[in-house]
């Protein structure tokens, strides 16, 4: 059966991810909005959301305009392969911003919703956050399928262009997707913890007022943050995943199978994939509903049953989809590789910050002597528990490799072709953990919104047991999340890695017979692992000194309110909510703007001076080390969280104790570690691969020593 | 000329630099001791070091004992080159274990009369202190040529090899030094922190009694610490560096130059080079005179004398040396790239972690926050510091590889001859950096001695002025040991590097035919590189979190001699200082072990799975990463250190202020990450190399998938 024609099966899967994501949206705009009180506050909240991504995205449509102009110039000059990739480059950017915008909307439209119906019952707050998380999962899941899907037929159809041709297009395309979400990562999670350590440090620590009070002046930006930097932040940095595991299986199956009858099939084979996770995903969703006056265990047991359903059902379609196609059973145990990898990282992420368990206890216990060691323990915590994820991800690499019929003995005669088949395997595995992407990411993004509608009830004074209602979706989302970080983060990895053999696979075309020399022995490659490490350890530096810096500025503005407004303290006058708002936006879209462009100088500059060989390296080098990092600080900021509330809850002294004060010292400290560096790495590793892809024609003809 | 036969200079080399370490020890052992109750004290202390060297070095025999027997078995099943190997193992831990010995027998001995000295004027304090470094770091130098210039002799008079096999059987040597010193620098950097923390967190923190005061039990644990930690472990640390350097180029030389007239000349000159750097050094010293009651900026001003006309004198006469031996400027000017390289990564050091500079005052600024922005502070300005010395080691490692004759341009018709010989390059330009080793050593260790003194002048209540000229003599010795750390830092990477080059020769031999895919697209490599990143990442966090249980017990210990010994607090009783040096002793030798086996066993392990190519990838993996990390733990730790102290010199409110309060939470955080796991991860980078350098025939015989 000649497969070629079936890629519309990717609009398929799309239109059902998109309209299943307007239902959950409908559903959810059917709850009442609470009381007045609610409703202005949640108007204060999404006004201000409104506000800060409007003018995100108007300086990074600058910004992707040089870019989009430097592209041009490059076709111009024939270092592009063709006319299509610039614009490729935008419409990847718009989806990303429309994902993570769509995300917001829709969660600045269920926090006060969530806490409304949170006043009523724990499970139909449940509801309507896990509604409009579903809503974000999906409109991810669904716009990344339908930009592939159309771009795909565009260049077959339109462009008449060969297999080879199209993969080796597409991978480009990534660019424009990764970059948008670099920037939405970056400036969404500098803004929201900058919003959180500024109101905390005045609020909490100096005032002495609880969180969320309305005498805070930074409260609003605070729940503003959650909405721009958890919310829409993460709905563009998945959209990136997502679109990039796909299109660097494309174009590794495109390099794998190139002139035999299997190049379509290859190619076919992830879109499919993920358009059965997108059908097992809306199964496992329906199967989320509990009885009225569930408690919070079996809520997580309802959940975990959604995830788990979805995970399984798609492990068990993609079996015979995969034997169809491939005509073996290798390519599907690399799927398979994946998708255990994927929630084998996601135990060991809830392993390491889940305060039932033993580390996050631990971390606890090392506040008994003080904020040193809380902070010591955080951080060899947070590097110890690289270890699994790693080993995981090494197993799941060796074993997909493998599987997928490659061979690491040299003294094999196919050892060549054999080598692509296996790092095909590599690609196919990303997509297979990242195929229930739609769930995953509902489970993920519905912990914001609990988070929101917790600051509301606090705010809009709905008393304590809602409080503690919202407060348990909140920490029940922070478990599942822990699933969803694993899937999000194991996945960058094997993208990124596949997206680096695809950047080889890329320049060997263009290197007019010059071999490439990539043995670790050759010092351009050495050179070049060591700057991708530098590249990791400067963009987390910066991110992080970017929030320092502008919760600094909220630090000032809340204590000048403080002092300035009388009657602020004793709840008669309001504070100036919007100027802490506008401080925000403007140190974010300030701080976010060089750790971003980074991404994209640094690789290029390396290959022009020292040549593709290099850049190889850099990719390397900042894969791994960017993938280390991301673990250390996500897991590290997570435990210190986790341990905090864990006092909360009454041990070591509980609120208002030594152990609690050096505990919130530690969470402060994991505030950007976790919300702004950790995940933004994600990002990085995968731009700076595409950004090579993209100008690989430029390095390839002007490097100076390669 | 034949060279073969002037090796004999080595061994000239050693005499002269042993024989001006002993000149050094005559001339510091004729100062006074001072008063009885100094002596008791620095008694307490020599014996505290002393009982812990002991036990110290029992424990590593033991475990020496087994690794021996262990190649003893390899070389029965032929899978060791020859019987030399294992006995060169145990030479190279036993003269590192000697260099660490004697540095700190003299240490301890000059403690008491450097305090005496600097109580007549701070200029016979700082020469009681510089002769005691001095004794060391030519200690250092004597015995590592020595080790090498006897083996080399044996090998090559007694044995009979030809050069290759005496090149690839030396680099063997190096396990030996390597894994004594990673035991040394991470048992008595345990130790020296453990006792610091724990005395500072009961002792001034909640006692309020000042540091080294003779009231507080961990007080002689304390000065043991500096002794066994900074310097002992110190001395160990950098003969393995400099011995590491000579051998790896020797083996590079050996393949580069192979068949040709100048193998034995490119064998010869790593040693001569580090032979001319001798006897600049003995000059050097000899300019480290000054005037009576010099300041302390005249003082500097002598220091910077001695070792920067060390320097450029050795820098002048490598040049007719390299060219008379080589024919050819080339490799002079990779000595030249590793000298500058060296210097310049000392700047950044000082730049980074001094308090003249910005970086530093700004983190004392974000005391004014709190402990946790102080914190965040400190990780992203040791983050940020990272980037410069990754950028000087990369243009040294080019630098060296293109001017020594290598090319990047895999078309030239000769790409893999010219290749080694500029891979010989980056070896020499590591001996380079560390030629004049005996001289940066002594004011590097003179820091430790000047700090005991301090010790000493404040418990045997030698008044405020002596303390305060201590120091000056202390903080002096930051000043320049940053320069110091600069060539210690720079050098573990190039060596580093060297070491992965030789590795891959000495398994090309082993391979029958099968050829390696060093190719950074080959999982296994990849693989290699993650499991590298690993190895580093659990690395630190164990040599941290033994630093935080060790310190933990110190923490119970002092409490409980507070509560249960009446007259303590008010200096009646005195307490037991000997169970705290107990303590830390056990402390250390217990949490020592596991992380300095993780070593050995992580790239046999990863070899045995996948093979030679993933060995490579793990070296090229913990190199990059490893030396990353060190920069970052000890460039934030020195500049956390440095603004307690700036903090402490009247700004930011000064001592007991709240900004105090914070910056002494981020010193203390500081204190392992400068002192227990930064300095260690030099050492295992290069120990990493080392043991798969030694265990390489067993991996190419039984790796699984390899």
């Amino acid at each position: 059966m000649d497969v070629q024609n079936l890629f519309w099966l990717g609009l398929l899967g799309a239109a059902i991810a998109l309209l299943f994501a307007v239902f959950q949206a409908r559903k959810v705009l059917r709850f009442s909005e609470g009381t007045d009180l609610m409703k202005k506050i949640a108007a204060s909240i999404r006004q201000g959301a409104n506000a800060y991504l409007k003018r995100q995205y108007t300086t990074v449509a600058k910004i992707f305009a040089v870019v989009f102009v430097i592209l041009l110039v490059l076709r111009w000059f024939n270092l592009l392969d063709n006319w299509f990739i610039p614009f490729a480059f935008l419409t990847g950017g718009i989806y990303s911003a429309l994902a993570g915008f769509i995300g917001m909307k829709i969660a600045t439209s269920s926090n006060s919703r969530t806490a409304n119906a949170a006043h009523e019952s724990l499970n139909r707050g449940l509801n309507v956050a896990f509604s409009s998380g579903a809503v974000m999962g999906f409109t991810v899941v669904g716009l990344g399928l339908f930009d592939i899907s159309v771009w795909f037929h565009i260049l077959k159809y339109i462009a008449h262009f060969e297999a080879a041709q199209i993969a080796s297009t597409m991978v480009m395309f990534g660019m424009g997707a990764s970059f948008m979400a670099l920037f939405a990562r970056v400036g969404g999670g500098i803004f929201t913890k900058a919003a959180d350590v500024g109101a905390d440090l005045v609020g909490k620590v100096e005032a002495g007022i609880p969180e969320d009070d309305p005498r805070n002046p930074a409260t609003i930006a605070d729940n503003v943050g959650d909405n721009v930097g958890d919310v829409a932040g993460m709905g563009a940095d998945l959209y990136e995943s997502y679109v990039g595991s796909i299109l660097a299986t494309f174009a590794l199956g495109a390099t794998a199978y190139a002139g035999g009858s299997l190049t379509w099939n290859a190619m076919l084979l992830p879109l499919l994939v993920a358009v059965v996770g997108v059908v097992c995903s809306v199964i496992g969703s329906f199967l989320i509903r509990t009885r009225e006056n569930a408690d919070q265990r079996s809520l997580l047991s309802t959940l975990r049953k959604g995830t788990y359903t979805a995970a399984i059902l798609a492990a068990v379609l993609a079996a015979p989809l995969t034997y169809w196609l491939m005509g073996s059973w290798g390519p599907y145990i690399a799927i398979l590789a994946g998708l255990v990898g994927g929630c084998a990282i996601g135990y060991f992420t809830e392993y390491y910050t889940s305060d039932t368990y033993k580390p996050t206890q631990s971390l606890a216990d090392s506040t008994e002597t003080g904020a040193a060691t809380t902070i010591i323990g955080g951080i060899s915590l947070g590097m110890k528990s690289t270890a699994a994820p790693i080993i995981i991800i090494s197993i799941a690499v060796i074993v997909a490799f493998l599987a997928a019929g490659g061979t690491l003995s040299t003294n094999s005669p196919d050892y060549a072709v054999l080598f692509n088949k296996g790092l095909y395997g590599i690609g196919i595995a990303a997509v297979g953990m990242l195929s229930t992407l739609g769930i995953t990411l509902a489970t993920d993004a519905y912990g914001p919104v609990a988070d929101n509608a917790g600051g509301i009830a606090e705010m809009s004074g709905l008393g304590a047991e809602v409080r503690s209602r919202t407060d348990a979706l909140d920490s029940l989302g922070n478990t599942t999340a822990a699933t969803g970080k694993g899937f999000a983060i194991g996945s960058a990895a094997l993208t990124a890695l596949a997206l680096l053999v695809s950047y080889v696979d890329v320049v060997n075309v263009k290197l007019d017979g010059r071999v490439l020399d990539l043995s670790l022995t050759n010092p351009a490659v050495l050179v070049g692992i060591f700057v991708g490490a530098m590249l990791t350890f400067v963009f987390a530096a910066l991110t992080m000194s970017g929030v320092q810096r502008a919760a600094q500025s909220i630090v000032v503005e809340v204590r000048r309110q403080f002092k300035e407004i009388p009657g602020i303290m004793e709840g008669k006058a309001d504070p100036d909510y919007a100027s802490c708002v506008d401080l925000c936006t403007r140190g974010a879209l300030h701080e976010m703007v060089i750790p971003s462009l980074l991404a994209i100088v640094v690789p290029v500059v390396t290959g022009l001076i020292l040549g593709a060989e290099s850049v190889v390296g850099l990719l390397g080098g900042v894969t791994v080390t960017g993938f280390v990092v991301a673990v250390f600080m996500s897991n590290a900021g997570g435990a210190w969280d986790n341990a905090k509330k864990y006092i909360e809850g009454g041990t070591h002294g509980g609120k208002g104790s030594e152990c609690h004060k050096a505990a919130v010292i530690g969470d402060t400290v994991g505030d950007p570690f976790k919300d702004t560096s950790g995940p933004s790495l994600n990002i990085l590793i995968k731009l700076c691969s595409t950004v090579s892809i993209v100008f690989s024609g430029l390095i390839v003809k002007f490097s100076i020593f390669g």
